[in-house]
């Protein structure tokens, strides 16, 4: 079985729960820091994963808040994946080449960080998706609807009835030879989850966007769970970054166990 | 006047060339290496650099080579940046995300690598790639054509005739507040440099799949200058790679020297 697959299985099971928290730490949002970045970062995050490690299904770690702070921030990046254990991590990396690269860059995500997932953003083609799928073990997450305002400018082109959308994830499905993909859909767009869900996509989602982007949390797992369909949700901002200054890590707690709770679904 | 379009274009005055030399280093490809992967990919990025400064109109730098070699490898990119005198730099990262992930691409391109332009993928919508086209001072080349075989899969959707590589270009034209975007379009088409040309685009081109990739380079440069149109080619493994392990670093000039000669375009 898909070590991924196997590593979700057992956190849903222990869990009870598809919450994924994302650590999109920005050194300059956090509290209790020094100069130092990689120790703060990595202090941060540690806490972060004592508060919330036995309310996650996995953690998703978004690249490019690592990537902004230099070698710095990818070793912290680096260090962090080491720190968790028995949960797996998607690398949030949204990488896409030709082959010839693609290949340099799932050999970051896998290889170098030691995620258990990445996404991948499918505009360039089937053959540089595949150079990441290649890796049986490891997860794709295809990015096919984003959750920022801008996803409708070319994903649902030429029309919402044929958009681009669909065509991608019907072509990822038909060509998933090691059963090793699923898909970003963004919660700001609930109605799409349905519709996918009907369509007949079992696949994992992963779906962003009911912290702090004010996507429907209710309509969202409800589709997203329909027709014995998985989803993934990651919040992000509003679990890990709290105003309580004093008890900082308690609350980050009790936030994520309010949405742990929300998303304990049977 | 943008900074990368001025320094490109003292570039092409002063080296007579549209050549760009993709410095995709693959430390197992090199030639005298040490076990110090740092200072070996350094050392054949400077060898490189001082064999062709004078013939070249910038130096295009695959992120995906030096992420895969991990700290080593980033520490290498940013020095090489650093070393990179009077040519711009264009850092093909191929980034993609929502706002507030995309800022921190954009810093990691533009502020720690301190590349003069960045490849940006533009599936997830305008306001993705305005993170990076606020940057007036820097330049921002879309992905419209890629030049692998898989391109056609989604780039020529939902038809030949109403591709989405054409809603894309022409969304994001409309959009160029600071005239800082140009168009990745791929050698392995030329047929499409010349449709895109006679659409009325003049922006500049950025080429790739003249050399290694095999793209049918008489056409492509002639269609990249019609209609006062400017194409920049890359051209990496069949110039920075050479069978003559003696003279290592003049054959890689000799190279360069046939493909500056070829896109020495009056």
């Amino acid at each position: 079985m898909n070590k991924f697959i196997q590593k979700f299985s057992n956190a849903v099971k222990n869990n009870k729960s598809y919450l994924c928290v994302g650590l999109d730490t920005d050194y300059n949002l956090i509290p209790f820091k020094t100069q130092n970045i990689y120790k703060s970062v990595l202090k941060f995050n540690r806490n972060i994963i004592d508060a919330t490690k036995d309310l996650v299904c996995c953690y998703k770690i978004n690249s490019a808040f690592y990537e902004a702070y230099g070698i710095d921030g990818i070793k912290a990046l680096q260090k962090t994946v080491e720190i968790i254990k028995d949960v797996p991590v998607i690398l949030d990396a949204k990488r896409s080449d030709i082959g010839n690269s693609a290949k340099f860059y799932a050999k970051f995500g896998f290889e170098i960080i030691n995620a258990d997932a990445m996404t991948v953003i499918p505009y360039m083609g089937i053959d540089t998706i595949d150079v990441f799928r290649n890796y049986k073990e490891k997860f794709v997450f295809i990015v096919a609807i984003s959750s920022n305002p801008g996803a409708k400018d070319f994903q649902e082109f030429p029309s919402k009835k044929n958009p681009i959308y669909l065509k991608i994830m019907k072509k990822c499905k038909s060509t998933d030879k090691y059963k090793n993909t699923g898909y970003v859909v963004g919660a700001t767009y609930p109605e799409k989850i349905r519709y996918l869900r009907e369509k007949g996509f079992k696949e994992t989602f992963l779906i962003p966007g009911i912290g702090a982007q004010k996507g429907d949390a209710e309509k969202s797992i409800k589709y997203a769970f329909m027709r014995k369909g998985t989803g993934i949700f990651n919040i992000s901002r509003s679990i890990i970054y709290q105003a309580d200054k004093k008890n900082y890590f308690e609350s980050v707690r009790q936030k994520a166990k309010q949405y742990q709770m929300m998303l304990s679904v049977e």
